[in-house]
């Protein structure tokens, strides 16, 4: 028996196929309830709830708005193309509907400042649906980074590098909304150059860098998205780091993460979706020396498995519904840490684009 | 007992560090023997042999000229100074040694020109002394990154990245040839880059990329040498590759590899000093797409084994001798391959160090 009181009630608002992988993550997460979904035809979102196994309660609605007026949704989940979030996010939050927007967050920092100042103004939780920062890795991962520097760090951040590419089937590269300008205009950038440049900016402790530029081997389709996408990020002194993040709708599947610092360094091949739901792992090296006459290593790289109860979308709407719970049943404040880490993220896809634009100029922020 | 019709004499030309390894090298090499080790004074030359075991049979000399003039010895290895290459590599040519000179080959291409005219004009082997060339591991990922195209291949490349960097002690960075313009003053681009651009053009299968472009975060010391240095290699259409490479004496040891193609990719993390002697590992991705639901992945990366009977720098003094033999005992040519692969490596870190001096823009190759 489902307690309503501590349960965050969920309307979903489209039928994208991300929206199974959420719809799993909400019945999966202790403190969430799938109550609505609603696509533009009752059919298709009838569709969609048998197909998901969706419990009789879940209500099933032709448009978008009856989503909005059910008094019994707290929080909505948007994973609508991306040209469609300021609009729906920003209906949502006049409706004091909480907000979990897929992402990327929007088409640019203006339109994101749009939704952030409705979810603002109207007292509800904003979050994108960057998945892996709630997974317990990212955590670990985090205090071994730390800023300042402590023990067990690996120490100043100098390099970055990251990668989220994908070979992407000719039907994607023809018809998926992620290549349609008026649907998901950033393409790879939005898509892909989300997580990397979420990484790098996780990495650094969300400081933004001074400079973002574009390389020059970007593709783009005969429509004008990004397909593919090679870009670096500099932080200045005292603290200079240099990140590099490549992306790809062309490529082979890669989810490359590597932090250098000075004294250790972490490795990860999946930092976006783990190889499997219930652990996952990282490489971590630390005073890494040659041994004598140079012929091998002093140490290899030591493999740090976390267990995670839950998989980390089911995480991510935890930790939502913690927060929109605390809203509605304690009156707390809405948090402001995941809107900056979205808006922060936003500036610099902003930035990258901007870079192309420019013939791959740096562009400061 | 050693069949010295058999086996290349070497003489090593300077008591450098990395020239007790490569004394070991000749030492285990099948088909060589260290005959001659000089330094500029005969105590240290002494005191080099004894430390090192060096049988009673090496010849000890006080001076690099008496080891050009020693009629016993066929092939001298060059581990001096960068800046001292040239003048060495070029005399001992003329006295028909064959010459096998450690990394990087010359302070820029005119003088690596320099050394490979005399070595033509004087029908001798050259090589330079990057060893993790001759690990059979790396013929393995060769024939992965194949070009042509054929089955078992990770595709067109679209993406290499690597690195190699270390943590330098105070001591190194105060008093080491490699930090010091008169010696080594390539910097960290001659010790280490050179590994990065050598990886990067070898994946290629030595095609050399169009532009080369150093990034704004590199570092010089007081005199003006590179401590670190990152930048990019652009191959153009129609296989388009991005090659990004960071190279540090102020970092965490790290020595990446990656290389993303269309159907594969490969990565190591120990490119050039395998973690161990006796076998090496690559990891190997084939395929690799999301489960549904997109929880996971299909395959996790496999870790490829390489055994090696010899360490690296034993088979690069095997397969030197080898080229040796033949032209000594057959009358064989000198290999043209490894004077090859070692002026398109100068030619890019050429390219690197004029993007520096022209402020990180661009430089055709």
């Amino acid at each position: 028996m489902v307690d309503n009181t501590k349960t965050v009630r969920f309307g979903i608002l489209g039928c994208a196929n991300i929206a199974r992988k959420v719809a799993r993550a909400i019945a999966l997460a202790p403190n969430a309830t799938l109550c609505a979904v609603a696509s533009r035809s009752k059919e298709k979102a009838e569709r969609f709830a048998a197909e998901n196994g969706f419990p009789a309660s879940v209500r099933v609605y032709g448009s978008y708005d009856q989503v909005l007026e059910d008094p019994g949704v707290d929080a909505v989940y948007v994973p609508l193309p991306t040209s469609l979030h300021v609009r729906w996010a920003v209906m949502a939050a006049g409706r004091k509907k909480h907000v979990l927007v897929e992402k990327p967050a929007a088409l640019d920092a203006a339109e994101l400042d749009r939704i952030l100042a409705a979810v603002e103004s109207n007292g509800v939780q904003f979050m994108d649906g960057s998945m892996w920062l709630h997974h317990p890795r990212t955590a670990h991962i985090q205090h071994l980074c730390c800023v300042p520097r402590s023990a067990n760090c690996i120490g100043p951040i100098h390099f970055i590098h990251s990668t989220s590419t994908m070979a992407a089937t000719p039907e994607f590269l023809a018809s998926d909304i992620r290549v349609k300008p008026e649907l998901d205009g950033l393409g790879a950038l939005g898509d892909l150059a989300w997580y990397c440049i979420g990484a790098s900016l996780w990495a650094k402790g969300y400081q933004l860098p001074i400079t973002v530029t574009a390389l020059p081997d970007f593709t783009r389709n005969s429509a004008g998205v990004i397909l593919s996408i090679t870009a670096f990020l500099l932080w200045d002194q005292p603290n200079q780091t240099l990140a590099t993040i490549h992306c790809s709708f062309l490529s082979h599947t890669s989810m490359d993460l590597a932090i250098c610092g000075s004294d250790g360094s972490v490795h990860l091949r999946d930092f976006i979706i783990p190889y499997q739901e219930t652990s996952a792992s990282f490489d971590l090296t630390f005073g890494a020396k040659f041994v004598d006459l140079h012929i091998g290593w002093n140490v290899k790289p030591e493999e740090v498995h976390v267990v995670n109860e839950l998989p980390q979308e089911a995480l991510m709407v935890q930790e939502f519904s913690r927060l929109v719970a605390g809203i509605r049943d304690c009156g707390s404040q809405p948090s402001t840490k995941w809107p900056e880490i979205s808006r922060k993220t936003q500036l610099v896809v902003d930035a990258v684009n901007k870079s192309l634009d420019l013939g791959c100029k740096p562009v400061s922020l």
